[in-house]
């Protein structure tokens, strides 16, 4: 069987992505990147949920020593607030990890040739474009083009990125996944990373509408579509009392 | 002043770039990468004392979470031996790691980028094409061609990879340094990582070969040149006894 190294974040888009992989044959090898990120500790519980769930193995690399040297973007600066807001908004340049996917790319081509991965796949999609230019085609197809060259004689023949989704958008993501059989309530979108999805910041905007959408129900429970009981200090999901 | 990140592992090429960087007028960002290999504390220790000298801020980045990842190189698995000989030969492929440029290049941009820096420096030269692909002009290309386009609109303009020996010898850099006034005692090559140079590893072969090329005066004290002194139990540097 083939392999193929997935990086996966624990989102809906990887989760989505290590379904596919795994349907179309692959062995499927998932890597997960710590790098200082605020939502780390949920986004790398469901990675890992995933990876225990198809029973393959699953390498988390921690780029800490990352965070010190990058001190500009909002997701990494402890000291900065998340932006809330469209995902697509101006405001949202701040959650921008400098060079991120060509970084985590070039770990993953190196876990790859390792291991002679035949690929190595990502999630990247079109809803990411606007903000983040190391999504955009152009960039996915010179870092494969640097990955192949780079490890001539030494990868798997064939090797290169799979990025089903680049041309798509958040919600053909939301519609793959669904006929898929994924689990959504097992994906972390939020980059808050509180207990719940706060439904207010970039990616949980995006979330919401991916699935309203795509017309498939969304099974997250929201912090901002919780309702207060009253006198009793506690809140529950919107529409739970309803019956 | 222009800024210029450069990828900076205390070995010749890379000390004599950043003696070039300066020299052309550029404020050098020195970036020492750790990723496993044996001669780590040798190398940074170099590597940092050039900072220092140089007045300017050092970054070392922590990649040890990769010598788990990545099992197959003789340079960062212990139970391994570094092979001897000539640095170009083929039993030298045990040496490669592989993807390691690109994983290096991409974690430099993304401190370039952090930094508004105009370019990433980086040592390569012509007599790494036989064994290392990811040391070849076309990799190098196309890598800066993806650095590019996944930073479009957050990396200074212009921003670019220097390369300046790619096309030349390690002789050439022998020559370059001596002209820019290096002193080669504060700089490590030796694969094995020793208290001195062990003379017999690949690089240390490249490095011998260097200065003798070069006809420039190599002032390394290697283990396999100390004659012992019989009844002693020591060993001085070949020459030194003969005044």
């Amino acid at each position: 069987m083939s392999k193929a190294v997935v990086v996966l974040s624990g989102g809906m888009d990887s989760v989505t992505l290590l379904h596919r992989i795994r349907k179309e044959g692959f062995e499927p090898l998932p890597i997960t990147f710590f790098y200082g990120q605020k939502h780390a500790t949920r986004e790398i519980g469901f990675a890992r949920y995933w990876a225990d769930k198809f029973g393959v193995r699953h390498e988390v690399v921690d780029l800490g020593s990352l965070t010190q040297l990058l001190q500009s973007s909002a997701l990494v600066d402890i000291g900065q607030e998340v932006p809330e807001g469209h995902y697509a908004a101006e405001n949202m340049k701040a959650t921008v990890v400098p060079n991120r996917n060509m970084i985590m790319l070039s770990i993953a081509t190196a876990y790859a040739v390792d291991q002679k991965a035949e690929m190595v796949a990502t999630g990247v999609h079109g809803g990411d474009h606007d903000i983040y230019p190391d999504c955009r085609p152009n960039f996915v197809n010179a870092a494969e083009k640097a990955a192949q060259l780079g490890n001539e004689g030494f990868a798997n023949d064939p090797f290169y990125f799979y990025a089903p989704y680049i041309m798509q958008r958040k919600e053909d993501i939301a519609l793959d996944g669904e006929a898929l059989g994924v689990d959504w309530t097992v994906t972390w979108s939020c980059y808050k990373g509180g207990e719940l999805h706060c439904g207010k910041c970039g990616t949980c905007v995006e979330r919401k509408e991916a699935f309203e959408l795509a017309k498939v129900k969304d099974p997250t429970d929201y912090e901002d579509r919780r309702v207060d009981i009253p006198g009793l200090g506690v809140s529950v999901k919107k529409g739970l009392l309803d019956g």
